[in-house]
């Protein structure tokens, strides 16, 4: 794996990259970009947004188009957050319109039998493990755009996470919601709800076993937004 | 004051816990303890510590034991965030001899193929991606002790982040690491600094599908402390 | 999956509650309750809000409802941050209407004769403990929902905190006041402006004396809001 | 340059203090100070720390003192975030012998008999009040750097926050417990974690009732330091 | 009370003022406070903001006003940030009108021939020194509250940061645009964004040369309030 | 400028590099790397640290070393926060040996007559522009690991700025001294606490103007470590 990756970053992988690379992406990269443009429609209901300023960056786009090839458009215009440099960038949402968003988020920390036994006896006192998480994912929540560095500073109206013991498989369940009005999604401010109730779980219950995983942290539902809702598949 | 609190608080989980939850756990409750006391005998390699301050909490000790069933001793040291009275409590690390602590953490993004592949062009940019996530994986890792209640706010040696495509599933592999001379570990530094990558990822990613997953969040190595070093078995 | 929590949770505080509480409190609790239920119309103007999505809680809130005892509904209804299972929660705020809102709140610092001659004195100076402890209190106010785990992040339109010197009781009393526009009251900030700075005071003072105290942080007066104007009696 | 800068700053307050101030303070001031001073003693068991560098401040002190009246050095020696032109300052721990440091601070929070028995019947459940209150008090003293200008930030080796009811005045009495070994005190972290515990009942208690007030906030113990160990009377 | 206070602070600065400063400054004093007027109407279109509540602060304005001399008139109205008796404030936005607002600010850092061919040479690779800074200031734009003591927290809608060599005088060239809609400018966020990206370079170059430098730290174009668009004459 | 980073940034600049980037630059190249490692022997002391785990990234140095151009090595050795592919990452200070650190930077913010004038006037009082920039300096400071990515955080001895009016250029001087005992040096401390400090001047003086200039933020003198003391020449 670490040779390939040498490969890819140093600069006489550059020569490579027309050989190795794009053999096993530019095939698929045209239809990919078609469905992502479609889905972009969908997800965002505009064109992707512009620089606000009469700044260098216009004129960059305009001088690089003729020089991107085909695939860099298409990153461009589905992942919103690389420029047409193909640089980082937060997205301008000054032209989105106001409106009410929510999403819920989820993930689950795999305990085994034998802690899993441990924190549901724990669940009869107050402070345990599961209300401590709950406020810490409360409390991450509002700390998203301090941790994810293109993600936006908002005002959350509601912040919801829920854990649920699942003697099933020794797991625990996390449920988390957030919900504001305004121009971007609140996905981020669920899926960081929802991984620091799991962290504090693993911490709370790390001494008693260091196999406990967090696995399937993942987006449930969206609400609002030109995109409207989606809903996984169950 | 303090008799009639544990007179509020203590009795009630004891009986309750002798009928209904026992019935459900007891039955392996007893071994489940022995593995963990060997356990804790391992990771901690010292009895779990005691309160600094001649406060309260030592004469609740005193006062609780002889009333304190055998599986809440077993979770009171098996839970070293759980108190004598079943609450949450940060572990009082100041009897811990100081040493050099490392701890190495891992978690995957399933991207999906096509996701992958934009992923894998844009890499060939700066400010790409992976190194966006890797840097917000460096920072996340100082903000730990903001995140996670009752971890402890230590100073970092190091912190390195790195990330990898890995073809054969569609994924960004991630590893963290974090070094810290201290009395206390650093696996919490560890799986924030990769929980925080992963996220960044997802932030990235999430207008092209919102079917990407962090997944198999998990300690992967610990050095340091009495308990000395630990490797997950591939 | 739920019921399975709900058999978990309830039953036992239900018991309890009937059984040892229930005898301390219950006597007085319906006048409360219809006291609390009167200031409550006061205070929101608008019954309690429910959960955003079609999540978990709302069926929750079905299930349970019909087993709550009515002390229960009560401490839902006037203990707003407690939900239907008697677990905390953030207030969802998105059904409220925008308004200009504003606190004030007040504290005291306590400091005796020797440490207030002396702060007297240092008056005179810039950079002096009163103009330390007021920056203090501005930026504080700002860390609100940082400190404060169910407290919504909001974007204050204004922060002001006075101290000034009281001879009567050689004491510092501080002030403060916030205001926004939006969903939400800013007691809490125009709370932790005054406790932000009081601790100043404490901080700079505190190796003159170890007798220092501050005392009566409180709420002065409320604009806005449903409830309209709210002041304290003096 | 300095010069300027002394001759700008100090002559002022000089001729001033002689004036207006020490007319209505000297009377009492001398005898303070010397109580002061034998108080430094025991508080600091060691000279005011100096600056590090060779820098203007070090000249200052020397420019200053023979033109600093009594109270100035008065007020610097006791006032020890106050420097020699009667500024701010952070004081300098440099010099100062690594020990294990260890602080006990409590307040009080009034809640009223409504309130207080609301408080109480929520107790039975998990995710309380008081259980919120604790984890935000432990928090907050990891943000006490944060929150108080002049305060060094420093690794705790433990914080134990704890609430307990009291029926007798119809008050949650908090306690809190910050340990840590290094060159500076930890009393600001135990006060700042009581008080952040104290605005969280307040917050999740406000709808309930506006007249809760927050009193008491003081020092109960300080152990470690040259100065040992120090206790309230009770 | 409030009069003992007005007695204790303004006379002195009256009186000292005539007699030191008001020498070098008060000549030209009276003409500046015209173009600072006239420059007032342009920048804010509006009065400066009055307190909110019937508090302290608006007697104390009704008090001082009589005995405030022409120039402390002037501060107060060309000092946005210093209220009527001289002391520091935050400004009250709440009577402003939401806008689009929009502030580019630029920084240099003089790198040096040897530093800058090094980061030239580094420029090929990912995660290298410009994009690391570039994420550093995005992120540092969203901190800027919690840095500027009188600073409203807001909510961005977009931050841009960019960095490019310059070989003409061996520097960084670092442009930074904020966004935001709301009553309150975003230049401190421009400004805190080039200014933690610079901070960054030169973090990451220190090791190679002492000699590097942060200059021209300053505001470029302004957009939004009533006072419509500024921009720096090149 | 702009063509010259588009040629720099877009893949096709790859081929260009050996052709035009190493023409201007490994010319100096080799003689810079001299001068660089000489200068690592005084500012280090010590070889670049090394990774501390077994992990890829030993083997990473081993595996690229071959491969690695001149160039790279000599940015890795001398930009040490750049890695042996070119990536960021933070120093691993775990080898070096715990000293007193000591580090002083300034900087200067020119105001204009007309600015410098009104901070002069406004000077006299408490809480005036210089105090509040101070405290903003000090307590950024402590912010600063939470700023720049790849900055450890560190505990603080000390910090100290010191603001003072230069009527020969009508500018704010400002000085700033970090201080700490510790594995890592304290320059960004000292640069944070000074680029604060400055940007709390502009905030509160840019109403007033918008010509308002931070310049020359440098380091001015650097004690402890194996390099010793190092001072700027005047």
């Amino acid at each position: 794996m670490f040779l390939r990756r040498v490969g890819r970053t140093l600069p006489v992988s550059k020569r490579l990259f027309s050989t190795t690379i794009s053999a096993s992406t530019t095939s698929n990269m045209d239809s990919a970009i078609d469905e992502l443009n479609k889905e972009m429609e969908f997800v965002f209901g505009e064109a992707p947004p512009t620089s606000l300023a009469g700044s260098g960056s216009n004129q960059s786009v305009a001088q690089d188009s003729p020089t991107l090839p085909s695939e860099m458009v298409g990153i461009e215009s589905s992942l919103t957050h690389i420029g047409s440099k193909g640089e980082a960038q937060m997205v301008d949402v000054s032209p989105k319109e106001m409106s009410k968003r929510v999403a819920i988020a989820s993930c689950k920390v795999i305990l085994g039998r034998k802690v899993f036994d441990l924190v549901s006896a724990n669940q009869m006192t107050k402070g345990d493990v599961l209300s401590v998480a709950k406020i810490a994912g409360i409390v991450g929540a509002k700390q998203t755009s301090n941790l994810i560095p293109l993600c936006h500073n908002i005002c959350l109206s509601h912040v919801r996470v829920d854990l649920t013991l699942n003697p099933s498989d020794f797991s625990v369940k996390i449920e988390g919601e957030a919900a504001s009005t305004g121009k971007t999604g609140v996905e981020m401010e669920a899926m960081t709800a929802v991984s620091v109730a799991g962290l504090t779980v693993y911490d709370m219950c790390k001494a008693a076993s260091k196999d406990i995983q967090i696995t399937d942290v993942r987006l449930e539902q969206k609400m609002g937004g030109k995109s409207g809702t989606w809903s996984r598949d169950k």
